[in-house]
């Protein structure tokens, strides 16, 4: 008896191709990233990975994505469950800031520092400023968040994990769950039990379905999963590490 | 207080704009409808109508037609819920036949008899014929429907409204229904106590949202309710009238 849990990266969004910190703003997807999605949709259909719940972001980069390639896959009917606990990670005074620019501005090391270390998160968001979050009103009922690092996202994202997922993984159902770079690296972490200082060199690419097949202890079978197209995975997680040079 | 009630069809589906009898055939939008769902989204935020949930069907041009007019409205990221009891009525052994072709071939009384009565469904769909849904894992948990009546699909989606969507009501959430023009029939049948005749004659036009305000009782405190864009709702409702012809 294993549990099967799918997870995709939404495709390509507007501050992607842009190449500005996005956070929790919440950007749409690009055309390209459209296409990432159905595709992400076909190669559910061609591995015959039908998800039977869809877990998804409060992020319309991820929730366009869900729609799209369970649309694709003819599963656009199954049950969607949300939460903020799902986002991207909140990158502060970052937030509609260059890429290029702030690794100009701040040098390599701090640039890597906000990008890549565990626990260091990019300064806090000045509450009521062009990209903050503060008076959206789908952050209602979740606490004040104003920067995270990737440790504050696996502490956000895993009692989601453990009490939404978990359930439905355990009641046999494959669970596909839409969500970002951040969110899901903090998943993986967790669950391929990667150190605080590798996790740095894991990325995750954007509308390939990575598949995980897990044991009675919620282990992977097979560590780091499976993508679904892994040539194009190992193309795209090249690309992801040279953003911002 | 009152409780807000938003119902909203699906925009022109591929059959629609061929002139096929579709029922529970999960077919896509059309361009035109793509446009009208978005436009639906848009009439919402005009209004400031800001929907909590949503409610759909299992079939894809109403899934669709939520999931863009909420990503037009700004409320993607609201919770949703589906079920089979707001599909369009099952059309029987006419689904996937023309409607004009059944208009000459049947004559305009047993053809107004099966579009309009009350009570009189179509001949039954065959198990395991071209249109049929009975290997389709969405109704799986499902009773078998090979055909319905308006009747049929009142008694089917009457459950649902009392079970799931008046307890969103009562919790002061703004519900969005997004469904089809049957099961939408016989929602607005049951909230304005429309009789079994006088239903025949109304028509709901697709991608215009129609706002109930309901009192305590759940009693329209506007009979009918009031369509977003009431000028373009008259004309549709005329158009849909003379649909087949």
């Amino acid at each position: 008896m294993t549990y099967t849990l799918v997870l995709l990266r939404h495709g390509e969004s507007e501050w992607n191709a842009k190449n500005l910190f996005t956070g929790w703003v919440d950007v749409a997807l690009s055309e390209k990233g459209t296409a990432e999605a159905e595709r992400g949709g076909t190669l559910l259909t061609d591995a015959g990975v039908l998800p039977d719940v869809v877990h998804t972001s409060l992020l319309r980069r991820a929730i366009t994505t869900a729609n799209l390639a369970l649309n694709a896959a003819d599963r656009h009917w199954i049950p969607v469950k949300r939460s903020w606990r799902l986002n991207e990670r909140h990158y502060g005074a970052l937030q509609g800031k260059d890429k290029k620019q702030t690794l100009a501005e701040f040098g390599e090391e701090q640039f890597m520092l906000w990008r890549r270390s565990y626990d260091t998160p990019p300064p806090a968001i000045e509450p009521g400023s062009e990209f903050s979050q503060d008076a959206d009103p789908r952050y209602a009922d979740a606490p004040e968040v104003l920067t995270e690092c990737l440790k504050d996202v696996l502490e956000r994202a895993l009692p989601y994990f453990d009490g939404e997922i978990v359930p439905d993984l355990k009641a046999g159902k494959t669970v596909l769950v839409a969500a970002h770079g951040n969110s899901l690296r903090a998943l993986v972490k967790h669950l391929d039990g990667i150190s605080d200082d590798d996790i740095a060199g894991l990325n995750i690419p954007t509308g390939i379905p990575l598949l995980y097949e897990l044991d009675e202890d919620l282990k992977p079978v097979t560590p780091g999963g499976r993508y679904l197209d892994p040539e194009a995975a190992k193309d795209a997680i090249a690309a992801v590490a040279n953003q911002g040079r």
